[in-house]
């Protein structure tokens, strides 16, 4: 049985060593993810985003054990963890989620660290839920920790992104603001029971109509907004705000419901065309440059860029004068 | 008179327009960049993040007003904000600092967001630093907000990185935890007369000890750790937790003091000339990266990409296999 077959009869053991090889670049892995391919384009992925504290990696399980009792739906979970280059950050999670799920063969867990650079981690993690997708998984859970820049590149890759907050986190309206809003699809506040509840909601709402008025109306979560002059589809997707306990399993019907729904309108809207587009486009071109580094590496002497380092360094040549030296040497 | 003599002599009209020139990556600006290039390596660095609201701007304008005060050394302010690409958020921040700075002339304040890719910000970062570096401002504060990937790509700018909590997004061990600890080289609890201030320098004890166990006392803040074997210098920087109010002035002399040794440290270790190869080293291989990919594209038909990108939608070929057409096209 060749790799690609046992990947789609479903050997984890497989399954678990192709990954590795994806996620460390391995070249052998190239022909396997290229015949994969094919198959892939059918699964629901679905980001999960929020800082530290917040409980997602507890409402992470609970809606993967929900999916699976209500449906029977194959669930995959990759947990990335940009904010942690350093570290080995995602082991503490990865414990609880053993705990919970172990045992059931419809659900597969891959937990990712950072390897230097955002992009390097963007397109390692693109290929792994790529691979998911290929071989079966109905659903991808793509769980990231923090905010920023990361949460927005690895949010590139969901059809649907779920913000959770916490009351006590969430009710700081500056907490809120940073540039997370705009990528959410839905919001979640998750330990709903804590007191500061309905603060949070309220800053919640506030930033949803200040973003809605900012932007003219073009919908948050549109990575592509309509740009001014054209036409704005009638029906606009308004994220709404769904209370969880994930602990208790409260709320998680309520939050399954309004993924369904999102799906449903990016298929009807024509939305998950655009996201497909514009997720591929991404993933093209950043393959695009690190193959264009490496092709040019190849023609060099090892020591040329650190030769022109040394000439920076003693402020001889700028950077961008030691570049154009290495692209075109006397 | 040439524009670099401008720029040299202090014109803040010809530097407010030559930044925007360097931001927007304007080809006329690379010469003069180049010109002033030998002029830099002076500054001192110093990077100050941390979660929003936990009052960094206010802080940054302290510190500026207060090193003003104490030697009339000039001082720039160079305001990232890479979380949100989307909207103008660096401008609430831009007001407040108007108010405490404006009519000093020896002090520069330039607010940057992002355009895209960490890396294009990183980059156009780096050489906004430069510029004031070149033209003789001998202390440079580059702020950024919120926690992650991009924080660390910043913190490689900066010989010195503050990292800012306070009371209440602190006291969370999981808060503090996430990749962001092991970057700073001064702790700031701002905020300090806020309820809680006790927690939050626990748990920031808490986890510089267990950093410095894990790390088996290669000491934080080093982005290149001392590998094992090697003989580790007797003399390590321990970061220090120092408390402050920026709204009352209060803890800034003490932090200004702090900053001071470690420069102080930087440079009898031989960490400073570490640090500045680094930074380098990042620089020329982003900018190689990105001339690369110019030079590849000047040689194409400008709808090769958009052609590639349709086969990939049609899954018939994956993306690695449309950039192998790329990159050599039968």
């Amino acid at each position: 049985m060749s790799l690609q077959e046992a990947l789609l009869a479903g050997d984890r053991l497989a399954l678990s060593r192709f990954l590795t090889q994806v996620e460390n670049g391995e070249p052998q892995a190239q022909t396997v993810l290229d015949s994969l391919y094919p198959y892939s384009g059918q699964a629901h992925r679905i980001g999960i985003t929020g800082a530290p504290g917040t409980g997602k990696s507890s409402l992470v399980n609970r809606l993967a054990q929900q999916i699976r009792a209500d449906s029977g739906r194959r669930v995959a979970i990759v947990a990335v963890d940009p904010s942690s280059p350093f570290s080995g950050g995602a082991i503490l999670g990865d414990r609880v989620r053993m705990r919970d799920l172990s045992g059931d063969t419809g659900v597969f867990i891959r937990s990712m660290a950072s390897r230097g650079a955002v992009g390097g981690l963007a397109l390692a993690t693109a290929r792994v839920v790529q691979v998911f997708d290929a071989i079966g998984y109905d659903v991808v859970l793509i769980e990231t920790v923090g905010a920023g820049q990361s949460e927005i590149e690895i949010a590139r890759l969901a059809h649907t992104t779920l913000v959770v907050e916490a009351p006590g986190f969430g009710d700081d309206i500056q907490a809120i603001k940073a540039g997370i809003m705009e990528i959410a699809d839905i919001l979640v506040i998750n330990k709903a029971d804590l007191p500061g509840v309905e603060n949070t909601e309220r800053a919640l709402r506030m930033n949803l109509d200040m973003g809605y008025a900012e932007a003219g109306h073009h919908g948050a979560g549109a990575l592509t907004p309509y740009e001014e002059g054209t036409s704005v589809p009638a029906s606009l997707w308004v994220p709404p705000i769904i209370r969880t306990i994930a602990t208790q399993t409260e709320g998680i019907a309520a939050l399954l419901n309004s993924i369904a729904e999102h799906f449903q309108y990016l298929k009807q809207s024509g939305r998950l065309g655009e996201i497909e587009r514009e997720r591929l486009s991404v993933e093209i071109n950043r393959l695009l440059q690190q193959r264009l580094v490496e092709r040019w590496q190849r023609g060099q002497k090892p020591d040329a860029v650190a030769a022109a380092l040394e000439k920076v360094i003693s402020r001889e040549w700028s950077p961008s004068q030691a570049v154009d030296w290495l692209l075109n040497p006397e």
